[in-house]
């Protein structure tokens, strides 16, 4: 029942990094109502500076997924030198297909050969940024899918999910990848063109070795597994990031860990098991939607989260679990378990964090720093779109 | 397997009635994108217009649900005088806790005695409408909840919940009521503050005879028989309304009957069973949220839905099934069942439509009216919000 | 709205036939009781019999699928001569790996290599069978999994399974097939080794062309669309076969078509789409637990519901259906469905029947045939067990 | 983030017990098998031997839960005696109404008068035996319903459920409690007489005030907010009893806290929240059913859990909760929640146990007892039956 982080263990939390995105700091909501907050980010920059004051008080942040068209700025090198004098990189691309009148009944599966053409053009200027921020990874979430049986045909929808695909992935170059997201439901109510890991991975797998599924905690069936599918991807080697947020019902998109703690920490043990920790071909980010808590708090609680829940995972003694799990010792083994869970390594990470220059309370560090009020003082009228996919 | 509709089958559909929402005629979507349709009207008179249509063509729809503010207008006498020109009535008064920022953590239930008195007074407003309009009913669904354990005092909530409603409650004249909905989820992510029909039914009965509970067919968890609820609403006298609408996830607001015939069918037996056909006390109404259909033909689906279904339930040969519970004779009794659902009464009632002097086919005579062309001219700029709960 | 079916419709379904299971006519239940019922087969040849009923008044049910052990007969060319005498054939062998006390951490998954090979070495034996039954096809469902996170190591485990699959794989000649059926959870309560049809196709594909996925309509996660993955089982060439069954809730086991037969409907609709009716490579079973009804006509039940439901979806009008989809016509394509599943295709089959030879209401023949009362009367102590996987 | 539990929290767990039910030491599965076990009692005595061993490890399991007729013995005093010799009393009494033949399509609720007559003839049997053992609570749970539609009048039965209860009801004497357990499904796969905590609460509240509603927390539909109705219950006076455990899926019957124990921890606020920690009022009762693993253990963990988690549910700052929820402030609120579940209590926990003469690590103390060893080697041929509902 020891809290001691071993060196091991605070080197492997060392190398950590959860990627944060920039519509993160944005206002977001629900179909009922986007309540606004004061210091929302006015343009992309501050979207960045936002971001960086995560990395600064936990040193977990170190890069910013950007969103298409949300953060087209005119001037990308001037983007990425903003973020580096921040301390922090720009990160994966996200698509959008969804905010388009055009996108109504499908975009990279439409029908028509126009709109799927202007779905891929757009996927290319995706591929164009990607060159110019120096980012690695196109994550593709897509909306598409249809509300009542028979309105769309799904099977030729998904050949022609394929043909797009390989479009995109073709204009690739050879450091790039792309990172296809699954989703349960919403926005469509009927059927999903990709609801389910196995689609994404039946999809990529047709299209070549740098293309990756992208596993969001929220994307599920109730009662799913998450974590058989975590060691599923890992074993079939395409497991190529996670979006992580919780949930209590649908896609809730609530603070990573703060619904089922227990879920991340399992999900965190099949990544260690996997040799998906500090790997670079599992990227982890967040994809969480602020509705009413503060937003770059909320995001600090994030990270923050995610690296107790690592450490908690890192403790497991993974040689008595195994000796308990050969014996058919079903107690035992889950008490190795739920002693690696329970244990409370927030002291032990504080202590070490200051170590690190780092504050004790990153929380407590980001009320003080004034910045908030600064922000909230400064930027009028920013709006900046938020949405929680 | 005989498809004839018996005058006593007939008698019962005509006196049936559907009320439409004003909400439905204007946009709606989800938290990704809201998609504008040509024709959305610009005021409250022209939603009226759009569901006289429903009802001109269907002979269903005699009365229109109002949302306030939506539909707060100057003179609710001249609104109430445009819609009976029309050949309509308005109807049900739906009252709004979740569009201002005021109420981001809450109304009726919030912990600042100054927000429930404005969320209070903003009841005791409807009822003045209901006033004017001449309406029966005062419609509440509550949005309140939390997104986090701990956010909120839950049990707190529920007590000032209470009185709230009492002090609304008490302002009803004596041939007024309230109906309160009950939400499984949505917009709040970990507590709602009326989840389910249990709490809703606590609630009412402390307040007094005209107090009812509302059953929206998508606020339930999955797997819930929702046909059992109706039983034990009508069971206990507390069933006030039904908002019908379908869904194969969460609140997804499609068209009734769209996702479950077999539910809808099951629904309509057991309303018929436990006496709830055209009984004054229990009020259909449709509350569904036309993303991606035509707005209008999708109302006129819905009630058609609900008639079709409605004459399955009353053909199912209620003496032959209780023989056949009463044996024991598990498949005798489902057989039962699944003749009446199987019946295809739709040639029957067509012709009956004819004789009454409405369209056999409710909607081809809208496509062929010339209305949608007329308002896509007309109505330049309408964006009167919609959504869906 | 015609009821017509045409004579290419009628074609199909006169191919058309529904593999039933041995088990059906065993005894089945919940874990908290399993009621006896008169007539129960005594031994294999009499629940071939019992199957040869159900083919009698149906047409549909030519073949038999065996559970191994269960089925294990001293003389299986005399078992396939006596199916043969009473018209039908012996079709699927089904392996057991949950009944045996050695099972309880695993079977081909087991950590102990012993049991391993005694879980290898049973399904070899199946094989032996199938040479002699003339069976194409060995089904596997795998009970395997745990109950408490820890309990075992997910990731080991799956790889043995491959191994395991590899070898029982390279035994089967030429002609037959291995099909692998996937299952949510039950009788494991925290993981099962093939959850879903992703994991089932990833070891699939492994293995080589003749090894497929098993869709058992009642083993996914609530609110699964189940047709979209019947849909992409078929476009991926690996739908192996159904194990037809319906639910409410979890694995219910129900009578086909009986909780939503709606679903159902687009389940076959979806089949047809794909070229899988009437496909040699798509074999259709039963797999259902008739713990409270009566078991023959719940086999009879459940193959005419097959049946009449098949007929709906040739019914579809699909030039109709492309041309609203092609058009964004969402309202006119989901009116083309719900016109094929509301016509009343029951008096065309009726008369067909007849037609053909067979009784019109095969539920009224078998009832009136005195096979139920002679069975109740001449098996004393029949206790055969099944279940309902 | 202090780990101290003091003087007043430990009063509290001094008070607190938890009832073990004598069918945890009896042989339990599911429907596709019953693993055996070693040890397994012959008779209600040894049971109560078992039941016993549980309570002198962790001081926290004083009585033991029968179930009639599985517990039935000629002489309830000489049973009473051997509970008392061994340190704990004999509690709640567990009707069963789903084991006998009869009750196929009902026992309380059953259309035919007779059957009726006899479930609520075995009810008075167990309350003679409450007033030999000194009980004070009937405890129902009703495997009641139907597995299709039309097989059952739901509304018949329910009215039945109350005539049947009220004749129950009359017959308890003054100190003694009826308490009606609700359950989503199972075994029943359409309908449940009792499915729900609003079905439960309209029923005792008709008996009158010793009618109690049972809360059982894996008897839910998925993603049931069960603090909810933890808290409503209390807040509405009628939680009599808690049956607890856990799940992944469906009625599971797990190791409480195994599953989600961040869900167990909120159950815990909310108990205590509501006043319902050490009140006589609130029954602590485990319903589980251990199939894989060993079961005194099993029990022994479950009772540790519970006492674990009302540690931390004490540890929770309830002011400071209260002022971060008036100030509206979600991020602070929550990590109050969290830090008290984060809190590692348990080296207090064993260090306050070993000052009461108890084992500091209860599991280790039975482990090294001896115990097992000498029932498995003396208890040869026991097969007493234990279930899971």
């Amino acid at each position: 029942m020891s809290t001691q982080l071993t060196p091991e263990i605070l080197g492997a939390l060392e190398q950590q990094a959860v990627e944060v995105p920039s519509w993160a700091y944005g206002n977001s909501g629900t179909r009922f109502k986007v309540f606004g907050t004061p210091g929302t980010p006015r343009d992309t920059f501050e979207k960045i500076a936002d971001a960086a004051e995560v990395n600064r008080h936990t040193g977990l942040a170190p890069t910013v997924a950007l969103h298409i068209p949300w953060d087209l700025v005119d001037d990308f090198s001037a983007l990425r030198a903003h973020a580096e004098d921040l301390g922090v990189r720009l990160g994966t691309i996200n698509s959008n297909t969804f905010q388009d009148d055009d996108y109504k009944f499908g975009a990279l599966t439409h029908e028509d050969a126009a709109i799927r053409r202007k779905a891929i053009d757009h996927h290319l200027q995706c591929i164009d940024v990607m060159d110019e921020t120096g980012s690695r990874d196109l994550k593709i979430w897509l909306a598409e899918g249809s509300n009542y049986p028979g309105q769309a045909d799904m099977r030729g929808r998904q050949d022609r999910l394929q043909e797009s695909l390989q479009e995109i992935y073709a204009r690739l170059s050879a450091d790039q990848r792309l990172v296809l997201e699954y989703k349960f439901f919403e926005p469509a109510f009927y059927h999903t063109d990709v609801p389910d890991w196995g689609t994404s991975y039946a999809q990529v797998v047709s299209l070549g070795d740098r293309a990756m599924v992208c596993l969001d905690t929220g994307h599920h069936a109730p009662g799913t597994n998450i974590e058989f599918i975590v060691m599923q991807l890992l074993r079939l080697g395409r497991l190529g990031s996670f979006d992580f947020n919780s949930r209590f019902y649908a896609d809730d998109d609530l603070i990573v860990g703060a619904a089922d703690p227990f879920q991340l920490f399992r999900i965190l043990v099949e990544v260690v098991r996997g040799g998906g920790l500090n790997n670079p071909d599992v990227a982890f980010m967040l994809d969480q939607c602020h509705n009413v808590e503060e937003k770059i708090p909320g995001q600090i609680r994030s990270v923050l989260n995610v690296q107790e829940m690592t450490a908690r995972a890192l403790l497991l003694d993974r040689e008595a679990l195994a000796g308990a799990q050969r014996a058919g010792d079903v107690l035992g083994a889950n008490a190795v378990m739920m002693d690696a869970f329970y244990t409370d390594v927030r002291p032990a990470l504080a202590e070490w964090r200051e170590s690190r220059g780092l504050p004790a309370d990153p929380m407590a560090a980001y009320a003080a720093s004034g910045y908030q009020q600064r922000i909230n003082a400064d930027r009028v009228g920013g709006d900046q779109a938020g949405w929680g996919a």
